[in-house]
């Protein structure tokens, strides 16, 4: 047993097979892949990895796990489950996660190649740890539902982590209550009716994280440049495959060493030259063909009526958001309902959650106006809200 | 200049005119008031008072002054105010006011009689400080709106200091930033595009505190406990302008003093031997005429048909709650909105607060079915939602 | 099982047997009694009850007694002693106690008397609970050392929650980690190696805690005004069992009923009029033949010498600090050794310790400059060290 | 004016010149240099960077110019230095020092080159700050005190940081209470009484720091180990000043590309494959003349001895440690004394902290034994205390 101190939850312990997962070369690699790509450009403070977030994953599931009585081998799955889950993460977690995922077609959580692979394979297989099992519980399935669900351990440790490293003021969930009221009813992991709004206050944490921090506009801005010249490295000859299995260090000398347009994104974000929004606009605002238009198709477009180079406009049409916490079972009075079903605040908040959703082009400082003008006239924006600017910043 | 501990705030400076306003016996008996009436019987941190609460609005109102760049005399002005605006409190803070205020037909926030007497006469007398400059503070007026207004030191102070004693994690508000972020405009306190989301933060730290803390069902089953005690000590000869003058040590003493059904409120609060609920119901399983009866002709309504003696029925039939925070202006590139017309997440709060609102009827454990029975007659009441004897309470 | 939310633990839970004893009228007049006494007088935050800290040091020991892998009935006799070890205090905590103990001679921890009556007892008897064994567990004999030894779940307790509710910063004990590294060794409590410095970083809050919080002279000053006046209303004729028995509310109103002298003390602390101090000094001023000499003579021949009403001279001469955590026994390379032969550090503050001891004489501003006068030739100070005034207060 | 969100003092207000200070290339390179090197190997937390402990510097530089009452171009001056005064540190902060400056003959303070260069001159020149007075506050003349003395800015926000960061609980200085008392006294930085024991605070929790975070044995091993391939990357042909002027991507990666032994330490670091401590032993056990022997001659002796290669053995022998903060000045009734001399707790504290030093031997876990035994007879140890192999860590 040992005992790593962490910020967040004051000790994590690890038990044997929990220290040996966590002492591979291909968990360590996590100590050197920030847990929030470049959110540390807005929030200085910002610089935690997906390493300790793993750790607090493991903390939490492992609180989970006793307090729902688990036999020893469940608590061993579930563990090791949760301590894995972000293992397949490239370099800056979500930041690069858009530029490889058509490359590769498969998501981080996809990890049966990392887990048969090297020294986890061999720890796997000391403790009798199967990679498929580990799979399908990081996919949710059985008592995986306790690392990925709408309601899960993942999503409790990286909230209040991100808090804590941002310093916002908004990772305010009640956690020990959470779990504490959360049981196994049919083989289904549900909340009791005393935990309804500790539940609740998962989704209002959610709900104030997500424009201050995951969606504030600096990350979104450096998130496409970076992937913009991750796909110029990919195009010019280096595997995707390759720059996933990066971490962070390798990826920015990699972007540095490759020149050109690439090395061009790197150096701006290394001393934070960053582009600019042209347009920054709520769905209100958009006519919604917008939305089925590829990124690129418009970037093209735009950049044809600006007169300006398309390799610097990009544009940002993330998908909608859901919240499905709204869904996570409620056990009240013997039935079982979904959140928003017993709780009038969390599907009001459910509506609250999509106003905060921005379709954005940036370019260069200098071409702002003419890519703001052109953009007006080709998307046929009924109102540019660059209100929103002062709005959603922290 | 004094330095005072404050575990909300780190420190409170007093000035020379604050700190001899601090000093007075009207001020110092605020250190014998309990902030949250008997909410220590939920919460047992809960046991801070109205003094520390009134050194944190000065505090509060102190850091806002000097960030608008008042004048010597207003800092003096608005300062007093915040210091003294409780100082008309009764005992046991709102847990007697609406046993009293049916008497004395006015708010604790009445308090010239006290401004123009004794110690505190002569200190404000020193320094210039007029009586009803001070009272119209208190009343919003002027730049009295920094400490009563739909967004002020007094609300920001009292929802971080109550989530800190009581423990629960719904404090949440963003105050440096809400500070930093308002200004005068046209002489009205405003809140700047910068600042929207703090002030929306405050909204949703008072719409988590209210089921959890301020109308907890505990909290209001001793309160009106307390206040059936006080109208029985009235009934029977004290003054209720005496008992507002009480501090809670001689409240409790002369409640047990008195002997009878006073006493033995007392005598229940004390040892927490405190009613239950027989009925708790949102708007919804009320037919409407219901909230235009008196409490006190429904409770012997019921007494009646189940019964029972009439003391031990308590109704509870609280006003609707309204969230003014919406209609706070707030400047947003150059025009002056009310706050939920700026941000669509206010007015979805809005609406949301008013689900929690809770009619109930208390009596005696032993009396319990049967009066559930009587009054669910007598009120027509489409559903007893005991339900939400689990969501509402932590 | 229930959760009680605590600003300091997060959430207390109480298992039926501590519940039930949690609600007898003994337990729940500490809900009545300050822990810190008159100590809000300088921290106004300080309100805190002995109620709380009694399900914190339960809390504490059911986490040790889990950890250290104690049988069910063991647990139950340990959280029996942690929850009811301070039932026997009287009213407003320490603050009384050096005035009752020389009348009923007897401590605050002696409660056989107390454990034999009423509901109290009948709880005991349901759960088989053997009053001998919880009294000899809070005396610190066998098991009872996690209750009460050099280093134990009461003080851990107090420390963090005196030092929360102050708002000092001093609470910092590695708590987990200290509880974490406990063991028994030949039924001998103990700190493995890897606890040495958690246990340091007890010692280190007491010793910032004591002239910051337990022995600020204004704490000392209304403790010495509290204790004359209840030593003269014992003299005219309550009895001091009585006074043991009152909680916080009852023994301000029946100062206050007593009239007289004693009403003249409670009335001045009640609005903070207290004593002032003509000398307060450390041990290198004094000649030690005047701790020898009891404080009503002291108090006598200053008066004699100042020509003041001796009611109104109070002599504050306590007892020398000792710091008994250097004695806890600490398990090292499988050697039982004290914490102080193992840690260099904790030898260096125990001497540190005693530099913070003060013998102060209190008197009414008025006479202030006399009085020191009378005693600097009364006692043949070596220096009157004021300066202490500026450097012990925060 | 600019707000960045700081998870230590909640917002850092940056005035223009200071705005475009941090807006150089020189200070963004400050982001990608972690605060303390290698420690997150030990506390995965301690990810925060030079650029934000710098934000933090400066609005404490700020906060204490503005309550001495500096007129406008000192406080602009004060600011520079704060915010500037670690832009000249290298890659992984002060975990490649030890290796660069026998090399380069200069400490990271000297920054005169990098002020009169670049982007940083052209913002310097605009606001009228000169180069030569912003070193000389760095070197803590005149008001640099400020910056750079016993006392000072830069070490009270490094404590603080480094505690939340690495989550250990001893960041507990009392700032504000420090910054409040401090006053300039004939043109010194002084102390006032009533600010003597936070001063303490901040001396106490160096204390505590230095064991369990600076002086963590993994960090002094990873540190022996960075710098040893760093020697060897400049042996090879690299510049000492181009390491320098790296940043931590640039380090790990160039140490990577470098091959050989430079990589070998560099993969091991990357993936947490550290020496292990041969020989770990305070002053005590050694005899005086092995302080007086290099570091590397040791190595080489002992490596002869074991018959081991001599590039895996690291000595490291760091200088005493001194505590500076008791000579800080303290103004006591009207006289300047140095603290220790006010404080008995400092004097003492002072002797405390050498008793915290280590002498250690490093090498790889196949050569421990070997190696133990060779510098046991090499270095005539009294004892080789491993014991505080437990007793230093957490």
């Amino acid at each position: 047993m040992t005992e790593i101190r962490d910020p967040v939850h004051g000790y994590v312990q690890l038990e044997g097979f929990a220290l040996e997962i966590a002492d591979t070369p291909q968990m360590q690699r996590l100590r050197w892949i920030k847990q929030l790509g470049l959110a540390s450009l807005v929030y200085p403070g910002a610089n935690h990895t997906r390493f300790e977030h793993s750790l607090g994953a493991y903390h939490l599931a492992n609180l989970l796990a006793k307090q729902l009585g688990l036999a020893d081998d469940e608590m061993m799955l579930v563990g090791a489950a949760a301590l894995l889950h972000d293992v397949g993460h490239g370099p800056l977690s979500h930041a690069t996660e858009s530029a490889l995922t058509p490359y590769l077609r498969k998501e981080h959580e996809s990890i049966m190649d990392i887990l048969k692979k090297g020294e986890l394979r061999e720890v796997l297989e000391r403790y009798g740890l199967k990679a498929p099992d580990i799979q399908a519980a990081i996919n949710g399935i059985g008592l995986g539902q306790i690392v990925s669900g709408e309601i899960d351990v993942d999503r409790m440790d990286y909230l209040i982590r991100d808090a804590h490293y941002t310093g916002v003021a908004y990772g305010v969930i009640d956690r020990l209550r959470l779990l504490q009221k959360m049981t196994l009813y049919n083989g289904e992991l549900v909340v009791e009716a005393g935990g309804v709004q500790a539940a609740t206050s998962l989704l209002i944490s959610r709900l104030l994280m997500h424009p201050s921090v995951y969606y504030h506009h600096v990350c979104r801005i450096s998130e496409c440049m970076i992937a913009a010249a991750i796909r110029r490295m990919i195009d010019d000859g280096t595997s995707a495959a390759a720059v996933k299995a990066m971490d962070d260090i390798e990826l920015m000398s990699s972007l540095q060493a490759a020149g050109g347009y690439a090395a061009e994104m790197a150096a701006r974000i290394r001393s934070r030259r960053i582009f600019k929004r042209a347009v920054y606009v709520g769905l209100e605002c958009l006519d919604p063909s917008v939305l089925k238009v590829s990124e690129k198709m418009l970037a093209q477009e735009i950049a044809h009526e600006a007169g300006v180079d398309g390799d610097y406009i990009l544009v940002d049409s993330p998908a909608l958001m859901d919240t499905p916490e709204g869904s996570f079972p409620a056990l009240v009075e013997g039935e079982v309902k979904a959140l928003r079903e017993v709780s009038p605040l969390v599907s009001i908040l459910e509506r609250a959650h999509r106003a905060t959703w921005r379709f954005g082009i940036y370019c260069r400082e200098e071409d702002r106006e003419n890519v703001a003008q052109a953009a007006r006239r080709c998307l046929n924006l009924k109102k540019n809200r660059l209100i929103y600017r002062y709005i959603d910043t922290f």
